[in-house]
């Protein structure tokens, strides 16, 4: 077993206290560490749709405890499980942890086996993260350079991270000897967090803006591009951050190759496809203002899908804590899947 | 001859006033419009150091005018060149810009003839721009979609623009009824400038996240990317604002048309190909910092290459004043333009 420290891991922003949730605040990371208190579902659901926990796994894991949080409280739990549901559209691994606890709530379950359930959810996804590192470091050629998007640490999830989990992973190794990430406009992900957990952990890093990506791609600084996802339909087409679809673009007229990590929660075999997946438009205002300021014009409109779908045809590997599925497609992925 | 107000033309950013040079600061738009008055040519190219006047075209335009005015102090001009010079690497109208006064004191011209020159240049970059847009506009489809990086209009230019001049004619035309803008991070030209530009002349605009374009590409929304240049090499490989090689990518993966708009006096025959243009690389706290704001995390590193190059075999078409190249290379731009 590695320690913390073989492996540059040493944060967690999801902790259950016994009766309530703390979940560092993403939105105001690095300038502060601040704990947000969640006391009640509510709060849980206000903490996910305002984005202070973001990252699908987290963002389940989180939901999990606020229905476990509820039942303690002697809550009604439809309302919360609905509630919870609906505070992000995308991420498929929300739907699955609701789905998760409503069926041990279906199936009798009191508060205390509903806390475990909710922690059960939180270990399973830190042991699968720590088997993805494995599984997706051993793709990577010894002195490469990869580069990430968006933020896919510890902060995204129970701990380790699944993209940057393969990061940890394959620098710990010596696989990976240059570590690029994306600033991930407009909320920064990569800027903020990925470039914090990096620094944090001891793992030297450079940031990049977005649309510099393809010009890092021919320099032939990174071999490998590394993301997360948020959905991955039964075809193995992947919804993920703004910007996952142009990297991995650029990745194929590089040659660079492109890997998606993600805990199999993610996958969604009931989504043929990547057209089926809705995507989440958000207020224009994230791109008309920067840190409370408005730095466009009054009366500029924008547009503001923050996610996109990369098709399977330009994914390499699909990397899950139950296998490496190379050159993803239906077949493939029906077979390590289901249907 | 088409009035201002039929081609939304009402900027101008570079202003001779006689006996000193007024510069809108590009640097405080949109939340300020505040004038710069440079009175000595070591201001101008402070100016275009600091980006306050920015566009290879402005550059060459507020240079042309620093030397002028040098003239008209009695200053010695040899020293004012060299500084001017080095103010930018990339912007070949600088050179470009500098050689043609060069040349002119060279061949003995007062201060009269030096102001007479700038000035010159000055207008023939405003003609230039409003034939391009012409020629431009002609190559778009009726209500077509188009899709910009950077500011390429009246503020990049002696006014109305390359890039932003044909999205200026093709808007009145009626051959473009849907105009998208990338933020182009990290100085956000196109969200600070170009949609105050877009929303000041009265067209419709929306702004996207520069990692936004390829997902739009895919939804059909638009038809043609257009750009400027800071340098065309004698292949037609063309390096521009960073995030334009993508841009170029995501447009032919898509069969979206790509248009290069710019001025003769930026094709730089003597560079035979994008391999051989420097790419300037600005201080990473460009991308560490936002509004003097710290965001990323202390000890974190940045890569900031501010420009990078689109290959001429991902470049539709070529616009200078001169005509249009379609599917450009060298033996095409030597026939127009010569060895």
């Amino acid at each position: 077993m590695t320690t913390s420290a073989d492996t540059h891991d040493s944060i967690r922003a999801v902790q259950w206290q016994g009766d309530h949730l703390r979940l560092l605040d993403q939105r105001l990371l690095p300038a502060q560490e601040h704990w947000i208190e969640c006391r009640d579902a509510a709060q849980v659901t206000q903490a996910i749709r305002d984005l202070a926990v973001r990252g699908a796994p987290a963002i389940g894991i989180a939901a999990a405890w606020g229905v476990a949080m509820a039942a303690q409280q002697g809550v009604a739990l439809e309302p919360v499980l609905a509630q919870l549901r609906a505070a992000r559209p995308t991420a498929v691994n929300l739907m699955w942890a609701l789905d998760r606890m409503k069926k041990r709530i279906a199936a009798g379950a009191d508060a205390a086996a509903l806390l475990r359930e909710a922690q059960a959810i939180q270990d399973e996804d830190l042991a699968a993260n720590r088997r993805m590192g494995e599984l997706g470091a051993a793709l990577i050629a010894p002195g490469s350079g990869v580069l990430t998007h968006c933020n896919t640490g510890s902060l995204a999830t129970a701990g380790y991270g699944t993209a940057l989990g393969v990061i940890r992973a394959g620098v710990a190794a010596n696989r990976i000897v240059r570590v690029y990430a994306g600033e991930t406009r407009p909320w920064q992900q990569g800027a903020r967090l990925t470039m914090w957990e990096l620094v944090r952990e001891g793992i030297p890093a450079q940031l990049i803006a977005d649309s510099a990506a393809a010009h890092l791609m021919k320099s032939g600084a990174v071999q490998w591009v590394i993301v997360g996802a948020d959905r991955i339909a039964a075809n193995g087409d992947t919804a993920n951050k703004i910007g996952t679809y142009q990297l991995a673009i650029g990745a194929k007229y590089h040659g660079v190759k492109f890997m998606v990590v993600a805990p199999s929660s993610t996958v969604d075999m009931a989504t043929a496809n990547g057209e089926e997946i809705e995507i989440e438009l958000r207020d224009p205002a994230e791109l008309l203002s920067s840190g409370g300021k408005r730095v466009v014009v009054e009366g500029a409109q924008a547009w503001n899908p923050v996610f996109d779908v990369a098709p399977a045809e330009l994914i390499d590997a699909i990397v899950t804590e139950r296998g490496v599925i190379e050159r993803p497609d239906t077949l493939s992925m029906q077979a390590m899947f289901g249907h």
